[in-house]
């Protein structure tokens, strides 16, 4: 395929609906000091982590409960204009841009812990809990939860866009730890799905349906997940090595033995340097490998024997540890911020992000070739990884109102990204497809796929007013 | 809510739709010997493990291909005439049964094991290879394919059921385990879901939409699993306790523990007593856990004390171990046939299967008030649970021709599955709604979330002609 035809978009499609002035009327008269037309309080709803550019949305709705986020989307159910749900504005892809204008509806407020059910290892929160905040809720039960986006996401955001982090190579991302919701589907009506049941056979898996459905198909209202006894003994690690390829080399062979880590990161020289400056670190600016093994005292240990042996047969030196949680606190905050110190690296400058993920056998072929041709564009980059689930990140850190590295960078992602599905890979391994990925989306699963995908959409949502012109082009 | 009114059928509603003689003509043309209305071939399609007792099937077509699919279903979509997918036949839930009449649509012959990508932990198959045929594929690998329910079941059909086995306490389910799908569409299309990827957030997760959907929204003709490294050291146990409860108690300080036991399986007094006549074991008679460990030596050592200790603490005497892979083998297919053992110990008999799963720590409550009411009835049963998953299975053993005893074990099996659903559960753990648990899933997720359902089958299969009548009315 003609890489100028396909690939990701330079800049998204703004058709705006008008807004009537009776929707404004009644959202005013119904939500009062929780509804706002400002416009800096619209802006603020109208930009994320992407690079993209687009008008705010016409009026903010701050829902404190579900009945709020029903009344709301029936409201605007009635004048046909969009809704689109907000939680803290982390996304990387355009998610939240109100790029056909509308309402945005601010879930935030709708942060409680609802229910703590420790002797079964779940929590149900409200939509608009961060991860931070309910891994401080549930500290003193003994448990945590995983999933950890480099942003203090939303656990409703992060349900919404299938998020994954550094602790998915073990315990899975969103898909596999999202276990019921409660739902407000296109017409206002409140459901629910799933139970907090382990597994279960019971009709269409419409939880998963929702997972990951960027907010286009209900907007979620509360969300029950699995929580995780925390590991009686834990230990993080870096790993130098000489080159990218033994680095990755390394994680390949991790992986391929089973052997249950529970963090594998990659990080390059360049990107290291860039984290040290933000971060006021002094980790040596070479290839590395951050880990973390979680386990009984002597299960850590026979886990950092084997990785230490595969890793040496690659070069790679010596484990240095973080000894103490303040330093792996430390440490894995500056791989979180890694996102951040790439962009504070070139003041003024946007992010356009990748995220491919591929079968773990082909990532020295993805990364290593995208790297080179990162380099060789001039551009500057950072690059860091999930690399033990075989996804990866390059950031290309451009001038957003230069046109020129725009079109360079979003070159440079459509060679990753194309040969990332020659791989057997997927365009996006958690980030989601939001505004940047849709043709990529198309290329990856096929044309069927998609309009499956569609005829879902219109079924559950026939008047296109959840979250539109994201994932797929009615 | 009413149990005369609600609960599960007692006897399928039954509407065939007339096939016409130009399909028949149409289909013998196209497929020749794979292609039979022999009333002998009709029967065998037209039955499962279920109690119920429909006409069968008007036509088999024996699908040797994806386009074998495609074709059929094309034809079969242009006279508006059902198509029920077929595997080996091991449903429990009337997922086979020709309610509205129509063509079955055998993939058995479907069973080539495409692709094994050991490197990257994944395997392609198509959908008529069995569990075990695959395992022994793959056996040379040093991996495998841990789902196991207890019959030989394929690919293809515990895809379609969101099946599990003893296995998922530590491995999960199919849910869990399915990578990527290939599938006819209700038109007739040849879709892709997924990729060998291991996460993906790239738009709507239809392959986890397919899983489960128990051939209503398409029909399977490819797909991708995970699989295992086998473990380093296996170890198996059996320990014996003095009550039903302890056995449960015992299970649930196991999983609140987070002890990553590969296997836990609760057998009663009564059902050991079935099995050894069955398999000619000698199983001491009393309540029992059946458990499995995976892991290095040391790993499986630290999991055998600390969950002997668990047990010592709830009346569990000490372990007795199946030392030899052989001694384990049998152990686990005694276990495995379990069901058949009961069903044998009734000549004639027919079982009405329970299937709830409940938060781990309402399994006690679940569980024994059950067998109390099973004990009170006078009806003969069998009790076997992956009690690991909170998912324990009762067996009323009825004579089908008796509508007393029918009617009696529905009975136990509505107030079974009410009792889980008030305990947070859900009427079915991996067996799937099928014809039996239709009223259940109401019950269970709410009009709202049923009516959803609807919806994405009326978009996906206009003419509902894919497996109608099961998981819920249209």
């Amino acid at each position: 395929m003609d890489s100028t035809q396909s690939g990701s978009r330079l800049l998204p499609d703004i058709h705006a609906r008008s807004v009537p002035e009776a929707l404004i009327g009644a959202l005013r008269s119904r939500f009062d000091r929780q509804f706002s037309t400002a416009l800096v309080v619209r802006e603020q709803h109208g930009r994320d982590e992407s690079a993209f550019s687009v008008p705010p949305p016409d009026a903010v709705v701050f829902a404190q409960s579900t009945q709020d986020v029903a009344d709301a989307v029936k409201l605007a159910a009635q004048f046909l204009v969009p809704v689109i749900p907000f939680g803290v504005g982390t996304s990387l892809e355009g998610h939240l841009l109100a790029v056909q204008g509308g309402i945005s509806l601010d879930v935030s407020r709708m942060n409680l812990v609802l229910a703590i059910h420790a002797e079964d290892l779940t929590v149900t929160v409200q939509p608009g809990v961060t991860r931070k905040q309910l891994n401080e809720a549930v500290k003193s039960t003994g448990l945590f939860f995983p999933i950890d986006p480099g942003a203090d996401a939303t656990i409703g955001g992060m349900s919404a866009t299938r998020a994954s982090g550094t602790n998915a190579v073990r315990y899975g991302t969103m898909r596999e730890n999202v276990l019921a919701l409660e739902v407000v589907t296109a017409a206002g009506e409140i459901i629910r799905t799933g139970t907090r049941a382990k597994k279960s056979a019971a009709g269409y898996d419409l939880t998963r349906l929702l997972v990951g459905s960027e907010g286009t198909l209900g907007v979620i209202t509360e969300v029950t997940v699995k929580l995780y006894p925390l590991p009686e003994a834990v230990l993080a690690a870096t790993c130098c090595f000489g080159s990218l390829a033994e680095a990755v080399n390394s994680t390949i062979g991790i992986i391929q033995m089973g052997i249950p880590i529970a963090r594998c990161e990659l990080l390059d020289a360049n990107t290291i340097r860039m984290v040290n400056r933000h971060a006021h670190l002094t980790l040596t600016e070479s290839a590395m490998l951050l880990m973390e093994f979680h386990g009984s005292p002597a299960g850590v240990q026979e886990q950092v024997e084997a990785v230490q042996a595969i890793a040496s047969e690659h070069g790679g030196q010596a484990f240095e540890w973080a000894k103490t949680p303040e330093e792996r606190t430390r440490l894995w905050a500056a791989r979180h911020n890694a996102y951040f110190a790439g962009v504070q690296s070139r003041p003024g400058c946007k992010a356009i992000t990748t995220d491919t993920c591929v079968p773990i056998s082909r990532l020295a072929d993805a990364l290593l070739d995208s790297v080179t041709e990162a380099q060789a564009s001039g551009l500057s980059y950072f690059l860091v990884g999930h690399v033990g689930d075989g996804n990866f990140h390059m950031g290309y850190l451009i001038d957003p109102n230069d046109p020129v590295e725009r079109a360079q960078a979003e070159q440079l992602n459509t060679q990753l990204v194309q040969r990332a599905l020659r791989l057997g890979g997927t365009c996006t391994g958690e980030h989601g497809v939001g505004l940047h990925k849709m043709d990529f989306l198309l290329e990856e699963t096929g044309a069927g796929a998609v309009a499956m995908m569609r005829a879902i959409k219109q079924a559950l949502d026939p008047d296109n007013i959840l979250n539109p012109g994201k994932i797929f082009s009615l």
